[in-house]
């Protein structure tokens, strides 16, 4: 089948790789769109050593399900964690940080820029008509931004600064507003600050951010500049949600001593739940197609990382079909 | 007076500083005890540009209170933070975190290695007969180590290790006892581990801690190691507390990209309330003077000083009469 192939941090476009198989209690799944995140690009620079198929943001069809055949047709969208269903965070209802998962596209598991994969069922969840494909290819990272709720109570009368507006940021600011809770954007781009007015979302340029002001600032730059003006900006016994990896070296930009005096809680932040990102799209509160910058054949793989990569670029969506 | 300074990261005893004055709202308080708190070894090392009188950990009595002469004879410990009162923090109940506040022998204002200090009336509070000076004079690091409870729910389910079995770390320890948790303290020194085995608190080696095995972890080592080994000892989804602060040049050793795929939140934490101090010393459910391990006369502070910095001494207590 035709996909795109990451080894040694080079990516190429291939026509010769094997369709996979799916194993007991697993699917495979026709892919129709696959999206380009923040950290495919930082996989290619090396931020994980995975070789193998990347991607992990899709939706496509169920074409083979040996163990549930009436599934077979089914439009889905698919948590990424696979999980072994007997460790000990598994046992704890955790499975996104099960000992010994697999992540499509990220870690022992080919991923979705291709013609077919193969998840768990479990996995996969169906797809309500009333949500395009377009809309659909956001589901995975909607739900990491929905995850900031499940982990932080946010108040309507809370100040929240979200640093950031490129996809996760723009995403992000999006569920936010239905919490009605006094919400700002730090927006560098033009097109991305467009966006926000679009709908009604407050931004405002970084130099413009107020110091120790914020009760919930939430980080989604991925830069060690965005941690730091994260702790400039949170107020004493706030909150800092870290949304985004940060590559180790540059860590040194938080600054422990200032955490402990202003006794500031940072909270690490990853993947998240897909039902109500379904439900959110479904009931049309959010509207991420407004940030697809451009859509390329699967044969334009290399090119569409260029773009992704590119300063402004939003959403870049592979057809793989 | 009798009083130690500090000045340009040089400690000296001095017998001609000035006596000083309560202003408004102020009393003088003769100080009859003052321990030596990690903060004060870090302020002589310049952690923070601090000139005049340290000392903040103290017990003594108020001999002068022209706003309300009936307290004058009340044996006292006090609050640390002097607060304005009408800045945003004030005004939100966290006078702690007052943008305009003095800290007793920390910042701007002369501390309690001296025969005598002032502070605000309402900083100071009553100590029952019930509790002796050698217990009394804990009552801040107490308080501080009541902190931790204040901001983070530990359940009697979890597992809990404390980092640190030093002055602070022995003091957090007690105050966990009451929770009936799964409790562990890594302690390094012979001494340290006595003290606990002594109150029945299970202790460990510092190879013994096993990997993302707790829910909940306690930094009171104050050392980039001991954060470093909080973030192995922590489950996904887990707890880190930051109660030491850590010089800057050590703050590389958090990892923040594995804070954000373990989702760890990470809270400082700093002061805390004496309220509930004074009641566990009161009904002895804690016992800090255990931890004394020897008195100095107010003359006798750089060796005092000198004793309290090496390894394996707990608390150092200055006789100040």
């Amino acid at each position: 089948m035709r996909a795109v192939w990451l080894e040694n941090q080079a990516l190429s476009f291939r026509r010769d790789v094997p369709e996979p198989k799916p194993l007991a209690g697993e699917a495979l799944v026709k892919v129709h769109l696959a999206g380009i995140c923040g950290t495919d690009l930082e996989l290619v620079k090396g931020y994980y050593p995975f070789s193998g198929i990347p991607g992990h943001e899709f939706v496509g069809e169920i074409v083979l399900a040996p163990d549930q055949p009436d599934r077979v047709g089914q439009r889905v969208v698919g948590e990424i964690n696979v999980s072994c269903g007997s460790c000990r965070h598994c046992l704890a209802a955790q499975p996104t940080h099960c000992d010994n998962r697999s992540v499509l596209g990220i870690k022992n598991r080919n991923g979705a820029f291709a013609e077919y994969l193969c998840l768990p069922l479990n996995n996969l969840k169906a797809v309500p008509d009333a949500i395009s494909d377009d809309a659909a290819v956001f589901v995975e990272p909607l739900a990491a931004a929905l995850e900031i709720q499940e982990q932080v109570k946010i108040r309507s009368t809370d100040r929240v600064l979200v640093l950031g507006a490129g996809r996760l940021g723009q995403l992000i600011a999006q569920t936010l507003v239905p919490l009605d809770c006094d919400l700002t954007v730090v927006a560098r781009h033009k097109n991305q600050q467009a966006l926000l007015a679009g709908r009604q979302i407050g931004w405002i340029d970084v130099q413009a951010v107020r110091q120790r002001a914020f009760d919930i600032v939430i980080e989604a730059t991925g830069s060690a500049e965005g941690v730091a003006l994260a702790q400039q900006a949170v107020r004493p016994r706030g909150t800092i949600v870290l949304k985004s990896t940060i590559s180790e070296n540059e860590n040194s930009q938080i600054n422990l001593s200032a955490l402990v005096v202003d006794e500031i809680t940072l909270v690490g932040s990853r993947c998240g739940p897909f039902a109500p990102a379904l439900h959110l799209l479904e009931s049309q509160l959010v509207d991420p197609t407004v940030l697809i910058t451009e859509h390329y054949k699967l044969s334009e793989a290399l090119k569409a990382f260029e773009h992704a990569a590119a300063p402004g670029a939003l959403k870049i969506i592979l057809d793989t079909t």
